[in-house]
């Protein structure tokens, strides 16, 4: 046994010892930024609940929201017109799921049939990804195609190659904007060759689950490309399904989440959203809609957010830089935005290192999920939840990790 | 012509004059019921939202719901405990419309394969019955088949016979108590029997929606067996998926809903609802359990109700009794609760009265609303909703549906 392994044992038994009890899995908010909504539970009260236009939100109807909200939404997810979204519940995993079902159980308003009646569908997932949007999608029988993910969004040379010989290809999920788990961003290339491309499938949809659109961490803000817009330029305008949320701005248990896509596309999911629903809880809409204001008091709200959970990110990527800077064991990600930092070991290392963190007390999203089926072919990619824990948590766990990381590639080339 | 219709048409003729607008279609409450719920509005605050066990609820996580809702809803749906019950959003309906497309998309827990992979599915729809229900099982493309309504319930000689034989036929709608239009409750024969009766279909289902069971008009309350405790004292315990919500006990469209059913029932619908959400609004959630206390405060809550809505069901039958009792033109119910009263023409004359209502300015249900497909074999049912027009606006409406059905009936007769 070399020496360096011998030491890192040794280290590693002493961090153990210290029962930690540390948990980075989940993009969950910390009770701080929570604490930053709680005036919204004040905002609408026994003698003052009613709409912006004075209208009764307490009974029954309005399928997709109430005015002020669907106007939020609109600039949210940057469609043209309030009749280009639809206000939902309180998740917008919701509407992506309900959306497939729906194409499952009647087809897009581009579909020869019901994707149900075809003989087989697939489905393009950059990797690393959204575990719970590959869950879908093989929840639902689909198979799973993994695209290898760049820096500026999906690997558009497979993809255009795939999508163009392959009617079963359906569609592809996308976070386009400080993505999970690497916190990157699409380029505008990547949307153009997203709006243009030729698809085998008439009714290839694009689920553009922007999730983070708002969650920035740095005056240097990404921006990306109005897909809808692209898509609507290159006539391919109901190819793209936009999605987002407050849950992670105001209560993630108990925000507003909303799609938006061209009329064609919103007209039928109005449609089918009338059987299921007589419509949302539009109290909490008038909620939401009073608190921001409007989108300038949203902005403003996202720079407190940022001020609570920057650190958080600065004391992962200082801890990675210290520990394993320069050491050839590991890359990250150091994302201008959203819930996430995305930790590449060398390969065939994740998995062991993350059952390593877990037996001295820290929990890490299990190595795998970031891909289809749980299967990551290199087994490399850890993703690093910054939010939840407090700044002191995050330096004793990411001390932990970067020690698992040295000892788990010690072990390899031992 | 005879001097009675020229007589009624003169009648007519004034009534129109009126230039009147009222609205009977839809079972919604009325501002004054929405009222009685204000408080809750002030329940949860800034200082003071958790839940009763200290947890936050603002955050991700909570399936089906927070620990007092659940036991909450355990008494409302009768279950045994509250690992058979699974709260979930702001609509019963959505409920429903998600346990359906489950069945289809992957199969009950007792199904061979999902019912989306049979040749053909079929739908017992008691009718006249809830327009929503009938819609879900149209939309999914399943036959509807026509199940006659007894003051009972269900035909049960017909659905025993139909469900012994046909290995196609899934599932029964039924609204046990005070249903949607009659307001009648099924019999503890026809539980009995429910529960009892030999099914081909070793995954067939009935959606129990309890639409209506705490919400009585009178102090003779309706009571009906408990349909889950009959199916499992008759080796069926999946045999039921029953349903509740507060939408018309607090805010039709801010309340909250929830199923019940087997624990292997509800485990399949978690697994389930695991892909689709993170949880529902728990925050919502703690305001409800607030509100209400416990069952008795509910029971309380809806004594108010009742105040509120009782004159006006009353307005409606002495209508009927004075303008056409003994006079062989119509039955109507007088049900001890609910949201409906049904009204019988004679066969016929039900599509003309909606119309020449509609044309002196009292908007009715469309008829045939009641039946599958829309299509009331006899053409004599009307679903009459008291509940939001006021006793004066009820009045002026019923003056004029009584007119009309004498005149559609004095038409016919010509």
């Amino acid at each position: 046994m070399s020496a360096n392994l011998s030491a890192l044992q040794e280290k590693y038994l002493q961090a153990k010892a210290k029962n930690l009890a540390l948990d980075m899995t989940r993009g969950k908010p910390g009770a701080e930024q929570l604490d930053l909504s709680l005036d919204m539970l004040n905002l609408v009260t026994a003698i003052d609940y009613k709409t912006a236009k004075g209208e009764d939100p307490r009974n029954y109807g309005g399928l997709d929201g109430i005015a002020e909200t669907k106007e939020f939404f609109r600039e949210f997810l940057e469609t043209d017109s309030a009749d280009e979204v639809i206000v939902g519940g309180n998740s917008s995993l919701t509407l992506m799921h309900d959306t497939i079902a729906k194409c499952i159980s009647h087809g897009t308003v581009d579909s020869a049939k019901p994707w149900g009646k075809e003989e087989k569908i697939k489905f393009l997932c950059p990797a690393p990804g959204y575990d719970r949007h590959f869950a879908i999608t093989e929840h639902f029988g689909f198979e799973l195609i993994t695209i290898e993910m760049t820096n500026q969004g999906p690997d558009m040379d497979m993809v255009e190659k795939l999508v163009a010989s392959d009617a079963s290809i359906k569609g592809i999920w996308i976070v386009p904007k400080y993505n999970n788990p690497m916190g990157t961003s699409v380029s505008d290339e990547v949307v153009d060759r997203l709006a243009k491309m030729t698809t085998a499938a008439a009714d290839f949809r694009i689920f553009w689950d922007n999730a983070y659109t708002v969650h920035h961490l740095s005056d240097n803000e990404d921006v990306v490309k109005n897909l809808l817009h692209a898509c609507k330029a290159n006539n391919n305008a109901n190819r793209v399904f936009i999605y987002g949320s407050t849950s992670k701005i105001t209560f993630a248990g108990a925000g507003i989440a909303a799609m938006g896509g061209s009329v064609a596309n919103m007209d039928w999911m109005r449609k089918h959203l009338s059987f299921s629903t007589i419509g949302p809880d539009k109290i909490n809409q008038v909620r939401h809609a009073r608190f921001f204001g409007n989108y300038d008091g949203l902005k403003k709200h996202m720079k407190k957010h940022a001020a609570l959970i920057k650190p958080k990110f600065d004391i992962v990527i200082d801890i990675l830089q210290k520990n394993l800077g320069g050491k050839n064991l590991a890359t990250w990600t150091n994302p201008n935005g959203g819930y996430f930092i995305s930790l590449n070991t060398n390969e065939g290392c994740a998995k062991r290192v993350v059952k390593l963190a877990a037996e001295a007390g820290v929990k890490l999203t299990a190595a795998g999920a970031t891909f289809p089926y749980g299967k990551d072919p290199k087994d490399q990619n850890i993703r690093l939840a910054p939010t939840l824990p407090s700044v002191e948590e995050i330096k004793l766990a990411m001390e932990i990790v970067c020690l698992c990381v040295e000892l788990a590639d010690a072990e390899k080339n031992a």
